[in-house]
């Protein structure tokens, strides 16, 4: 289960298994011929290219000064750690599945060092939609497919359920598992398991339904029809997050313990639909939340569920309440629940949420692992 | 200078040139044997895990369904583009050069379809960060060189220079040449050449002069010993950019055209450090620009001025004054030129800056792209 990679040097290479189920390609690369050979097929390297910019004379930097220059840097001759970040991904399963592996960047860290819970959901629907793209079955940047597309449909996030195991933490390298489990003419189901690259330790799962809507009236569309395309595409397997069933609880100011308002979505929170991507309201639910407790916790649980599209326009209300009963507690080195609120100043609800934090010394227990939310 | 990658498929496999040099390894790959093979060294694929998810036992997906599910599909037995987005990059010119190749991800659009420029200096960053990672240079998680971490000292950005030709779309591979432009013992410059991956076009160039900040005293340094490993970084070439000389200009609540109060920054825009990424206050410049420009115009020029940290309690304010002066418009299907400022509440200047807009139906001349800019 648990894989290594080879240090100091990897190279990974995939091959998509549609077309590797067959043949058997061997691919070289030789030093510096910059050829690839694949089944007697040549593919040739881009090769680097020059900067464009003059160089001054005095002293060149040759590639004939690279010794002397590695004792003046007091480089080893080893080589980069190369883990290559695949874009298109891996289709497994006979296409049912997509497997793709991203490299965590310095600018995704929150302040205590790990990657953003925002930074890794928009690496879940990235993977969605190259999933879609990978088959042929994407007609917009937004995962629309063909036919949605002909009739100005689009999908919207109407509930999204994320266990958290481990947050990875920048330079990490994590793989994606994205599958779709269930498909109909008005819906679809998407699961997500998310693992640490080299250890193969899983790091989170989750699962989101989407609602297709309208984008001329904005409303849910129930044609039925348009799910004959994405009917092939369900993987069955068990849940990867038992369903949440219940809907969350709404909260107004005086039953919230926490208010944050006067939030406005910036210019570069706007999609290309003018909309705000439905991973900002992650940060904005979590603006009402005390800092003193973001900071001494890790996320754990996170329920969402998205209620109305926030305008560009819009000016926005957080709302937070500590759950308190149960086995919850309100200090700062327990286990903590809140739910959250996020609502335009008019009182029009946008999303309700809940979310459960543990402690940062604490580990978490398998018991949690397999809670069952809401 | 113009490259095409062949298609369908390329693979793109990147040695640092510091090892390459004088060995002329192999690497091969073959089928599904999962081994590579360097100069006699064997390294292990790490191969695909199967999900450990317990498949319902009715018509399950397995490898033998895929020219069936192919058929179903109306999948093509072609392969996806396995663009590679190699982690540390190629260093160039005896390492001075860092070229590291970004795929820019469908989340990082603008209501334009471009990727923001924020999207995009993160890059830049990111790039500087693993080019003195690659040299073994980097000692903490922020770019700081070994000496610097023994002296709690960090880089602090304190001028950015950008100028856009065009920005890429959602998908798009850049390119990112990384070079010091010069170093001493209390600042470095850093520029970058972005250009299109697949087609050589220069996109983005830009420059940033960084100081030495003393994470104690919160004080500039002047301590002039630490340039010393720094000293061989430099890549001695003409300046990517016209550097600009003379300082921006102050505003005020009276002098400005916009303006816009209450701007926080959120928990997630926070670093490792509690302060905010300088990227995000680009987002806070533009929040007082009129949307409608924004909206009608591309930007072309940006110049930043770093004054102050901004800590995570601060409550900002953007200022910004249409520059009616010299050749610029007022209209909306004019050239634009902006002064900005961002500033505490208590009137602390954090960041000054210009921006020139050209109108979207506009084709940027020669003329403009090689224009000096301050």
């Amino acid at each position: 289960m648990v894989t290594v990679l080879v240090t100091p040097t990897v190279f990974r290479l995939v091959l998509p298994s549609l077309s590797t189920s067959k043949n058997n390609p061997t691919m070289c690369w030789k030093g510096r011929s910059n050829s690839l050979n694949t089944n007697g097929n040549n593919f040739n390297f881009a090769s680097h290219r020059a900067l464009p910019v003059k160089m001054q004379t005095n002293d060149p930097p040759e590639e004939n000064d690279t010794e002397k220059r590695q004792k003046e840097l007091n480089l080893n001759p080893r080589q980069l750690d190369l883990i290559m970040d695949t874009f298109g991904g891996k289709l497994l399963h006979g296409g049912l599945v997509l497997q793709q592996n991203f490299l965590l960047r310095s600018y995704e860290s929150d302040p205590d060092g790990k990657v953003s819970i925002e930074a890794l959901v928009n690496r879940l629907q990235e993977s969605t939609i190259n999933h879609l793209k990978s088959l042929g079955l994407q007609a917009s940047g937004l995962g629309s497919t063909p036919e949605m597309h002909t009739k100005d449909l689009v999908w919207v996030v109407y509930r999204l359920q994320i266990e958290v195991e481990r947050l990875p933490t920048w330079a990490d390298v994590v793989q994606v598992d994205h599958w779709f489990a269930s498909a109909s003419g008005k819906r679809k189901e998407c699961d997500w398991l998310v693992r640490d690259y080299k250890t193969g330790e899983t790091l989170i799962r989750a699962t989101s339904l989407y609602m297709m809507m309208n984008t001329k009236t904005r409303k849910i569309s129930l044609e039925k029809e348009v799910g004959a395309e994405m009917k092939h595409l369900v993987f069955k397997s068990d849940p990867i997050i038992n369903k949440a069933k219940k809907k969350l609880q709404h909260l107004d100011f005086e039953t919230a313990d926490y208010i944050r308002t006067g939030l406005r979505p910036l210019w570069n929170d706007l999609d290309i639909n003018y909309h705000v991507n439905h991973v900002k309201y992650i940060s904005w639910i979590l603006e009402s939340a005390p800092r003193s407790i973001l900071a001494s916790h890790n996320l754990s649980v996170m329920t969402l569920e998205y209620r109305k599209e926030c305008g560009w326009n819009s000016i926005l209300q957080s709302l937070t309440k500590l759950k308190k009963d149960g086995t919850s507690h309100s200090t700062e080195d327990g286990v903590v629940e809140f739910d959250h609120l996020l609502r335009v100043e008019d009182g029009s609800e946008i999303l309700r949420g809940r979310t459960k934090w543990l402690p940062k010394h604490s580990k978490k227990s398998s018991e949690s692992i397999n809670m069952v939310y809401g």
